[in-house]
């Protein structure tokens, strides 16, 4: 049986964006940020000494090294994106008018985007080399912070780098159709293929296998509620996939098309997920697969927002909307 | 701070072994597979569209191709060892008398050994881009049926596919004081460097963080004890880390230098892993990193078990010999 060659990126974006609008989100700002994921790949493949950080055995003066080099990656893209005018990262968390080559500059560019990014999420388990990535936000303006999430932060991409390296992309324009979330695939830096061009939970009756991914488990012990939540999905037979990375973690659910991630705020477990860097993007991009991502602090919805500085945190329940309905009502939010 | 270069793989395993003993092992059988892992990884990386292995959307024709190139890989590394003389795989699990490339051929050789292989361990984590593995199993001799596991499988090698790949190699030699177990990374076929040329788990006191990893969590819907053994591990805030592969769960431990992983077996629950190509390989090398290795069933040790058939399956409880025993204890073996 034949099938036909998966489209590639640009005509995936054409066929997504009425002609004329968002020129430089399609042609420069989305591809150059998706192949700077591709130098994160490259900086842990050629990093091996990495495998070091965070153990007892550590070189000391290679622990930043894979960090440093995939926040330059990120950087180097950003630059060569005149649209791209103000950023800030997880690794230096400052909003700052972004530089450019002087060979990108262009004096048509009408849009003006800023990026909030987190080169390389998942430090604590790069030594045991399991599946890492980055997660990265674009928004509206000049500015991601006092802005309302909904409207202004317009897309977002986990760049998912494991054996291979790939990308979830979403979408969502305001004042316009496109709500949309899509899987490419980063064959280093060669042509972007798209693999699934619609990433999408699946309906209640398509499901075969349930997914729950519950982060700081270790908050069960001090808070019933959590507890009794965990055992709810161990009793209805729930499949456990917990990486401990929020990357690997978000991108089982979205590719599987079920899932649901739970990382809890208690009396003892504070809110660990940095607004900005993490849950913005990630309930972006699990709001356009169908999905729901609301705040286990008071049970609202994530992009219903505003993020006032880069510091802020939180914590994060995402993932289909009937079991995020089932943690709201288990944990009484 | 300078440190020095890492040692690369020849120069490691000749201040293991006593000269001339074991040559073959040392200048062919484990180079060559560790640098046939490469080629499974090469085959990941490659096969993009394998992200649809497992789901709804499957391409079809493209579901087995990787498992087919990784098998490929080992078998093209077997034919190039003259003293391998019999191999049998997951993928084709039968004892097959060994080919050989005629230019590799070696009247000298004096040794005999048996590989028993899973090429590709993890499929179901293939999809969303996890961290998957190779397990291999070294045997003296012209089979692995019948054999004494203990002092018949001398080795193994744990291929860790991953945004690098790397494995970790256990060797126990009879008849001598040789038991270790290092990691290597495998940096796309050059070189073979030692990363920790002594992976051991931590003792008691040197542990900061505790892991656990709990297979089929499921059982623990029907099986009261395997709950109560959550329940312990959540109550004494264990880190909770479970890819569902078992290659990346196992090298989690040992990176880390602590962990347990448990895949019980139950009333309702059987036997998941097979024996020749999963548990014996993995028990090898958790031991030889200073942890235990039992059989759920009667809480034997696995080492001390014979193998009948390729297709016998088991449990797993395996990590540090602390927690091992706290399994033992929880679930009344």
């Amino acid at each position: 049986m034949e099938h036909s060659e998966p489209p590639i990126l640009s005509a995936h974006l054409s066929s997504i964006f009425p002609e004329d609008s968002r020129h430089s989100l399609r042609e420069s700002v989305l591809p150059t940020l998706l192949t700077s994921i591709t130098g994160v790949a490259k900086a842990l493949r050629s990093s091996q000494k990495v495998s070091q950080v965070g153990t007892a055995n550590a070189f000391g003066d290679d622990q930043l090294n894979v960090d440093v080099i995939a926040e330059n990656s990120i950087r180097d893209a950003i630059k060569k994106c005149p649209s791209i005018v103000t950023a800030s990262s997880e690794e230096d968390p400052v909003e700052r008018q972004a530089e450019h080559d002087p060979a990108t500059k262009d004096d048509q560019v009408k849009e003006s985007y800023t990026i909030a990014f987190d080169p390389l999420d998942g430090s604590s388990i790069i030594a045991p080399n399991w599946t890492v990535g980055t997660i990265i936000g674009i928004w509206d303006g000049s500015t991601a912070l006092g802005q309302d999430i909904e409207t202004k932060q317009i897309a977002s991409i986990l760049g998912v780098v494991g054996p291979r390296t790939t990308a979830i992309v979403a979408l969502r324009i305001p004042d316009s159709s496109i709500s949309t979330c899509f899987e490419v695939a980063l064959d280093d830096g060669k042509n972007i293929e798209v693999l699934r061009p619609h990433v999408r939970f699946q309906e209640s009756a398509e499901i075969n296998t349930r997914y729950f991914a519950p982060a700081n488990l270790r908050a069960a012990a001090e808070e019933e509620k959590y507890m009794e939540l965990i055992t709810h999905f161990i009793s209805c037979k729930y499949t456990l996939r917990y990486s401990g990375g929020l990357v690997p973690d978000i991108a089982h659910a979205l590719v599987k098309g079920h899932g649901i991630y739970i990382s809890p705020v208690t009396g003892k477990s504070k809110a660990k997920l940095r607004k900005l860097y993490e849950v913005a993007p990630i309930a972006l991009i699990v709001e356009c697969a169908g999905g729901s991502a609301i705040d286990p602090q008071d049970g609202s919805r994530i992009l219903g927002k505003i993020i006032g500085d880069v510091d802020e945190r939180a914590g994060l329940v995402c993932g289909t909307k009937e079991e995020v309905e089932v943690v709201r009502e288990k944990l009484g939010l």
